[in-house]
């Protein structure tokens, strides 16, 4: 079916961007100006300040706080359409998407910015056990087990005069685990604390199992050390070189061994989103798209890949699927897409583009509330740890990253949540049920042979 | 079995209490200082400012504002313990509660604070097609309902040409229908307006159908004219003394005709907690137990019922079932436990207590963004309606009503979002399904005999 709407005989170019993550937005924003008719087309009616997620999981920031209406970000262009949908399938030749909706967008530029996902490793029955940090509902999940754990901590104790170990199962020790590790840990022994009557939330004890040998691959060695450091000294235990086999409701088994959990959690695997292989596309064995120095797969100089999902090589290394490079990515398809037209109406002359490069601005993964690690690439290089880091972090979070909103009043609302911890966020929604608790002797517990352990018997569990 | 950690051979009085609304909290907090150990029981972690749940429904606000986790509104007090469970039986001969988690506890003293319910008049299939708005879940499924509705219109408008009418049908002329009315009928005209490129969100149809002759049945005849009034001016159509036969997918059926649906929403009956009938005591037919001037029910000095639960009768009229008595039954029945304790110790001689009373501060209901009916009681006697009732009900809200929470905070983060009706709380989160939309002819839309409308074609439907 055509799009009525569209075909109103312009010569208008059409650029149909399929995906409003960092990607897709700087796409559509560096088009905005442009003689071209834009199509924005996501699953959800947000894009996702995902850097952030981590924050609402542990009931730091609410969704609104980090979520904006693709809508409302694109408001003012009036070339610019916005539909929550999800494509489905290609026609390359006729250059059409095929919507789940049952319509049918044409265009003549295709950019694809659908990103990743959470790979269990073909082990998708792990999912329900533990839930990865993709999006606003996975946060909000995440928050509703690692809060509803301590409720039901106290609730058994109150029952039974015993409760299971507060184990925290995080797998995967990449800069997510590592941010979620650090801060359940923070929450557990700052502000839990003093909400508990009969547990004792501050002896919680988090685990980061890792099949690697070190913690965030991605950084150099002295910040992994240092985050190493860190983590130890929020008590976090860190189990590296340890491939996780089995994730049960309850308990986690790696190395061998079986490691009690009142909630797991995954930060592990990521799989590219499968439109590259809709597309008929070769990919890499994660899903992600080849492309070329234009970010075009082969044969295909319409159809851009950006973010995630594509699998760009520079200077030998691969480009990391990390926000930058997919904000990068999409102001320079925009920018080549803007040249191209501009070609094709014999403005410019022969087109000079030398191809797309990823300009690496650093890294950075909190851990907790004051510390970090940072590795700075410009506008000096540096490697930091500890509290800079943590600052360095919050400034290039609230005046970088935050671009397209107000950004007073993200920064005052933000910054008053995060230093006063406000309460409002700690809310449970959704079910009461978590898997490995359930009626067990006529009360509802963690089932199976759980290790239980008197209030005052000193630190965690240390395995 | 018994509560460990309770039964400490005190001789200190055990105060029960089930629900943490505002009769809950009140009574907790009343007791907060006295010689007695606390309990409450609630299904959620979280109180919930009711009279602002609409404003979660309609994007304005997020969950946090208005909700905060019971045991952070107790924290300070030794004497209270919060358990995340639910009553589903009594001993009330051994004076136990059974929770839902096989727990039971003991008490001298039992507050049922369980409020009430949304209430189909039986026909319980309602449920899905028309949600209610009573917790923060409810809330943020109308959300999702009504920001999903606009997205799927777009949607269809995109790929056929036309879309359904954009009726939303409110059941119920009360306070909440009338608020969600109002609510609806701005957002659409006033913001969701700039975000659509091809429906026309301004010409949506808000229609409220009440079974009674009036809307606001509990207000004076002048008020409820002037709402008609304003709910007028803002293209809202009432229609009153017509039953609600049957709610489709699609449509709902009132007084013989088929009035076509986007959304549909329910703010009609409403039916007591289950607790009075599982306690055994006579209640009326919503089930609201009825109790005499201390909120007993007959027989029994030590159970005390507050809130929407009490059928409580004051000069011949029964006392509503709003924030105001429940929060003043609350505390009525804290300063009563406390005398009656100090009346165990011999401290106080009779005890001198002439029973509750209700005093009627008044009662407020918004109509949109800038309009209100207020009956005021106190401390003058008047009638308003338009904007000064609305800016009374703003002062009201903001400085009265919201008592155990860091008033200025609250107030500085309502404001602002309130008067920018800032953008991140329009996040749909959740299925993308509606109750009418599906499949048809290859495309989804809304399914049956749909009233579809060309994007231009004037005004809104007026049947």
């Amino acid at each position: 079916m055509a799009m009525a709407g569209l075909a109103d005989g312009s010569v208008r170019k059409r650029v149909v961007i399929l995906g409003g993550g960092f990607g897709g937005i700087h796409a559509a924003l560096g088009l905005a100006k442009m003689a071209v008719d834009v199509t924005v087309v996501d699953r959800k009616n947000h894009h996702t300040f995902q850097p952030l997620l981590y924050q609402i999981a542990l009931a730091v920031l609410s969704p609104a706080d980090i979520a904006q209406p693709i809508r409302s970000i694109l408001r003012e262009h009036k070339n610019m359409d916005v539909l929550m949908d999800e494509a489905i399938g290609f026609d390359v030749e006729q250059r059409r998407v095929k919507l789940k909706s049952g319509a049918e967008l044409e265009y003549d530029f295709l950019v694809v910015a659908t990103g990743s996902t959470h790979s269990y490793f073909g082990k998708d029955e792990w999912a329900k056990l533990a839930p990865g940090l993709k999006t606003i509902e996975d946060a909000l999940e995440i928050r509703r087990r690692v809060l509803l754990a301590f409720e039901l901590a106290e609730r058994q104790m109150l029952e039974t005069g015993h409760h299971p170990a507060l184990n925290f199962v995080i797998i995967g020790g990449g800069p997510t685990g590592v941010e979620l590790a650090g801060a359940i840990s923070d929450i557990s022994r700052l502000y839990m604390r003093k909400d508990f009557r009969h547990i004792n939330p501050s002896q919680s004890c988090v685990v980061i199992i890792e099949g690697s040998p070190t913690i965030l691959g991605a950084y150099p060695q002295d910040l992994q050390e240092a985050a190493m450091r860190q983590l130890k000294e929020l008590g976090v235990q860190v189990r590296t070189g340890q491939h996780v086999t089995d994730v049960q409701p309850g308990y986690v088994i790696a190395a061998g061994e079986r490691i009690d959990s009142v909630c797991t959690l995954w930060a592990a695997g990521v799989r590219a989103s499968p439109l590259g292989k809709l597309l008929g596309l070769e990919t890499d064995k994660k899903g992600s798209v080849f492309v070329n120095e234009h970010l075009n797969p082969p044969d295909h100089p319409e159809i851009y890949i950006v973010g995630d999902l594509a699998h760009f090589v520079q200077d030998g290394k691969q480009v990391p699927g990390v926000a930058q490079p997919a904000m990068q990515m999409g102001d320079y398809v925009a920018k080549r897409i803007g040249k191209l037209i501009g070609q094709d109406r014999g403005s410019d002359g022969p087109l000079r583009d030398k191809g797309f490069r990823y300009f690496d601005k650093g890294d950075m993964a909190t851990i907790g509330r004051k510390a970090a690690v940072a590795k700075i690439e410009w506008p000096f290089k540096a490697h930091w740890s500890g509290f800079p880091a943590w600052l360095t972090w919050l400034v290039v979070h609230i005046f970088f990253l935050i671009g397209f909103r107000n950004r007073l009043s993200v920064f005052r609302q933000w910054a008053w949540t995060y230093l006063t911890f406000s309460d409002g966020a700690r809310l449970i929604t959704g079910s009461q049920e978590l898997p490995g608790w359930e009626v067990q002797d006529g009360v509802y517990g963690m089932r199976g042979e759980i290790t239980t352990r008197p209030l005052d018997l000193g630190s965690p569990k240390s395995n």
